[in-house]
């Protein structure tokens, strides 16, 4: 019977667990997680302090304190590991795969970063070493060093020995990357055609040269939409002499494209930090605030704006009556438009259309859109408020803020791509403000011009 | 040499495409599609009509057509399998896993899908038709049911002699699952272990009894939560009974993750249907306009209740200067708020901390937000206009609508998860309409107490 490995944390047993802490009952800190997946035991471990995750981690076999830690939040996992030294967080950094290590080592101090390294095995210290040297986004940054190479004159025997061999230090395999003899990259075999293949023949006869490969300074999104595309589910990473130098694995993938979601989300928040709800009240403000002054400034803006047109307002109150109208209207037609053209930006496949058409079809869409809700303001507004002038002003205005707020919103994200910023930001607060201020002046111009 | 597989769709060449597709120049397109990705030419075929498709694509060998056709976007999908009559389809479907046949019949009228269901071959047949009686997006609907399995007391040759068998029909595993005689999931042998592990050894020597599974009936959400949890390549799906039913690969959880990555942007953005930037003007319109019309509804309502306060609108023309300052902070803030709870509430890895702890949270942020933002406006505002009366009531209001809308932020996604919706809709126009009209009341019961 496969043994129930899900685990689900209850608030009952956070707070027996937090008394077996407390009493230092460490028969049942170990009988409660024997058989608990790593991932599980590090989403506990939320929920305690430093020193108590600390007393919990001693508690536990060396493999699976190694897998804690790397499954650990990386601000949880910063907390957590300052009460270790040096020499105990690289003996958790033994047992990981090179890539987790440079990530996590990537996460602390230099100074700690340096005295870690110094204590870490001399072949995977190497790998580190290496991995260490380019930026997190890009492939080099995303690959880890251990993978299974064989070399094309092997035959099936000899590639099961080195399999044998290799297959220590690779926690989960399913392919074996074929080079010559300068470690170029040249195929792979699947380990499902190794199994099944006759042992007599060679490597030369069964593997597959049609192969994906990334380079070492490919960027991540790159990365992302080649394993996405082909259905990948690790690829093999070479140097500029097409040198086998790592791989990347689709766990990883998954973890940057969660990310991105999460930035993206962010930045369409008006929120500048990777924060979670849960982080400090602080931390949290700080977060915030940016966006909220350039909203602030932005409304400030607008009053002294409509300072200029107060004798008209003064003369017909009921212009201000439109307003949020307008600038509401305006807000969403160009969060809209630039979430479609981040969206389109974010698949490649496509032969890109040309600025012109693209534009031709935003305006169109606007014009379609300006009209339906003019004609639906027009009438409201003479069944509602009886004034007819105005509501001709309004609708026509309401009908301009919609075209021109159609093409910012489909223009700065754009813009914003081809001078290498996140064109999400388009869809952030940044775009509402300009088109506050943007539909103010259209709406009182008019106002100005028939009223 | 690993030859270049990675494929450029430029305009150039799809130029030279469509004179060979005009030219029926078959040699052409034959040579150039060569060793191309299917997922490419799929791609490639998006550029051109449907019957321009069925000419390349009956060029193709069938296997690699059958790919193309899995590779397609739905919509695109659709279109270009109008052009054949059921039973070429069905022998398209004839070489896709059963997963991605009952996905593709999904999207085709009843009528089609039993007549290409009557065409396939008897085993995909009965696969099919058992995958088409579970919703898409509950794990049955995700699974596929090509895997291999070993029954527990095979021996390790007998195992390797069945996946021979097996292996024809499913185009990539990486583990054998262990089965008892009722087929119920003991576990796991991953292939790594298998190719290195002693032919006289027993499957019942070297299986993993730690092994994750998921029912047929569990949501999409709580399965890409798993996989991501503990890193899984594939997962097998079990029934009530725990028979072994079928697998979930992971690129149809990157598919699963993508899609609610866009269908989440498209909430937020206020747009209704899942369009993409190059679908035709029509449905971009109809899209769009639902949340432009509630924008414009709540508009009118801003518009009304203003007329309310006309009279202190003619006395004190300044009071409207401030209106989209309050309304755009409100925005800003309630958006804020909301995606922040979005993103905690897809993080179900924590013990949830209870409604009043987080809004005491929520509660202190906006405190401190509102008090320096309130700050800041009066200063600015001292120093700007130079009316001190009017300046304290718009910080006092807008302090008040910081922590209104900081509060509706939070429980609007928390309420719209309790009751089954997507909380994200709480991101889109929907609070922003509401945190207008909530700002706009605020802003006016403060100027009607006060000034």
């Amino acid at each position: 019977m496969a043994s129930p490995v899900e685990f689900e944390l209850t608030k009952e047993f956070r707070d027996l667990f937090q008394r077996a802490i407390d009493e230092k009952d460490d028969a049942f800190i170990r009988r409660s997680l024997e058989h608990v997946n790593p991932a599980d035991i590090s989403a506990l471990l939320y929920e305690f302090s430093a020193d108590e995750g600390k007393w919990v981690l001693d508690l536990l076999p060396p493999d699976i304190q190694s897998e804690v830690v790397n499954h650990l939040d990386p601000d949880i996992r910063k907390r957590n590991l300052a009460v270790y030294p040096p020499e105990a967080i690289a003996s958790f950094l033994n047992r990981l795969q090179s890539d987790d290590t440079a990530d996590i080592l990537h996460e602390l101090p230099v100074k700690i970063r340096e005295e870690i390294l110094a204590s870490l095995d001399p072949e995977l210290r190497g790998q580190v070493t290496e991995l260490l040297r380019y930026e997190p986004h890009v492939a080099g940054g995303l690959m880890e060093k251990e993978l299974i190479k064989a070399r094309i004159h092997w035959s099936v025997v000899r590639c099961v020995e080195e399999i044998r061999k290799q297959a220590e230090n690779v926690h989960k395999f399913y392919q074996v990357y074929v080079v010559d003899e300068n470690d170029q990259l040249l195929g792979k075999v699947a380990l499902q055609d190794l199994i099944i293949s006759d042992a007599r023949k060679l490597v030369a006869d069964i593997y597959e040269a049609d192969i994906v490969s990334v380079q070492t300074y490919q960027e991540q999104d790159d990365v992302v939409g080649i394993m996405k595309k082909y259905d990948l589910e690790s690829v093999p990473v070479v140097n500029v002499q097409n040198q086998l130098v790592g791989r990347i694995t689709i766990d990883d993938i998954v973890d940057v494209i969660t990310e991105q979601a999460e930035e993206e989300r962010q930045i369409m928040a008006g929120i500048t930090e990777d924060i979670e709800e849960d982080d400090s009240v602080w931390r949290n403000t700080r977060a915030r605030l940016p966006w909220l002054v350039i909203g602030i400034i932005g409304g400030l803006l607008n009053a002294r704006f409509m300072g200029l047109f107060e004798a008209e307002l003064s003369r017909v109150a009921a212009i201000a009556f439109f307003i949020p109208l307008i600038q509401a209207t305006g807000g969403n037609v160009g969060i809209q438009s630039s979430s479609l053209i981040v969206q389109s930006l974010g698949n490649t496949a496509f032969v890109d259309v040309g600025l012109w058409k693209r534009l031709g079809r935003v305006f169109s869409v606007a014009l379609l859109n300006g009209f339906v809700l003019a004609t639906l303001v027009i009438v409201l507004n003479i069944l509602l408020f009886d004034e007819v002038r105005l509501s001709m002003v309004v609708s026509i205005a309401l009908f301009s803020v919609i075209v021109f707020a159609s093409l910012v919103g489909t223009i700065t994200p754009l813009l914003l791509n081809r001078v290498g910023l996140n064109p999400a930001l388009a869809s952030g607060p940044f775009i509402t403000t300009t088109n506050d201020l943007l539909g103010l002046t259209i709406y009182f111009l008019t106002v100005h011009i028939m009223l």
